[in-house]
């Protein structure tokens, strides 16, 4: 009798969410594309929401997309603010998620990526923008070794249900709280 | 009479520390280095514990570098584990935690970095090998401008009092508990 002693190793990708009130959510998802690229894995970050603010990270981005071996690419689909609340959620904003989403599931379903960060999708369903089911649907049927790491508070139970790690960010202690405002270079 | 309107508008380097017992401790500081380095900052980030093992993102941190105008250098200075436990400590890992504060003090004090990660730092604290104290009073003397982020679980009380800021990350969900191991590219 063969006894397979690596039944237990299941390589294959993950569905990883960061959520939480606490600071860290994309910036954990930013490291960990970080190192995935260094392992030659292909990252794409897709923002959701975020657009109008020029952060950082896109420079960093492109610089090391500019290395030969290197890709970490990084796309802001959204305009960098939502005007929400309930019918009165602006259309173009519905226009936008619906457009970031639409390149999403394709990226997802392309199988030319290692791993994808969908960066704060989650207030995109928080905010009724985009059904959890119809994400939940095609992270299911994702290519087998494809990472997708979820980012935004208030994670969606069916998305918490389905994703194999769930970590919870909190904020223990906040510069704000002292009166110092966000600091450019770390915060942004 | 003028009104400083900026009075709370307060430039100033921050602590900041990751800790808890969930991911996202070290790729967190991973990721806001990222974004620092984006908008020009000179980061350096110093592994208190890891040594042995290759990491990813020692190789993307080489390709940022190597690109003109960023500098995001990583050093790892231990050998990637410790043997802990009183007086059974290792002399060995003790002469290698002094010799990484060493480095990491001049460093804070050099003001030749805008942000430095003083990564798993709070292991080392927490076992012992090095006081609190000696770490708050660099942090109390750093420049000004200086940002520096501790990692590591059961960050030290006196350094959370210290700190503008503190992040604890919790694991709601863990791949672990579902019977798969650490994946290669995103893990480690």
């Amino acid at each position: 009798m063969v006894i397979d002693c690596e039944q237990n190793d299941v390589r294959r990708g993950l569905v990883l969410i960061n959520t939480g009130p606490g600071k860290g959510k994309t910036t954990a998802a930013l490291g960990t594309a970080f190192r995935a690229a260094g392992n030659g894995m292909r990252v794409l970050i897709l923002q959701f929401l975020k657009g109008s603010w020029h952060y950082g990270e896109l420079d960093s981005a492109e610089a090391l997309s500019s290395v030969e071996g290197f890709r970490y690419v990084m796309r802001q689909l959204g305009r960098g603010f939502v005007k929400v609340g309930g019918a009165e959620t602006d259309p173009e904003d519905l226009a936008m998620v619906e457009r970031a989403w639409a390149e999403a599931s394709a990226a997802i379903e392309s199988g030319e990526w290692d791993l994808i960060v969908l960066d704060e999708i989650n207030y995109a369903i928080g905010y009724k923008m985009l059904h959890p089911e119809r994400v939940a649907e095609v992270l299911r049927g994702k290519p087998e070794m494809l990472h997708v790491i979820l980012t935004g508070r208030n994670a969606h139970p069916t998305l918490v249900e389905l994703a194999d790690t769930v970590t919870e960010m909190r904020e223990v202690k906040h510069a704000y709280q002292k009166g110092i405002l966000a600091q450019r270079g770390i915060e942004f």
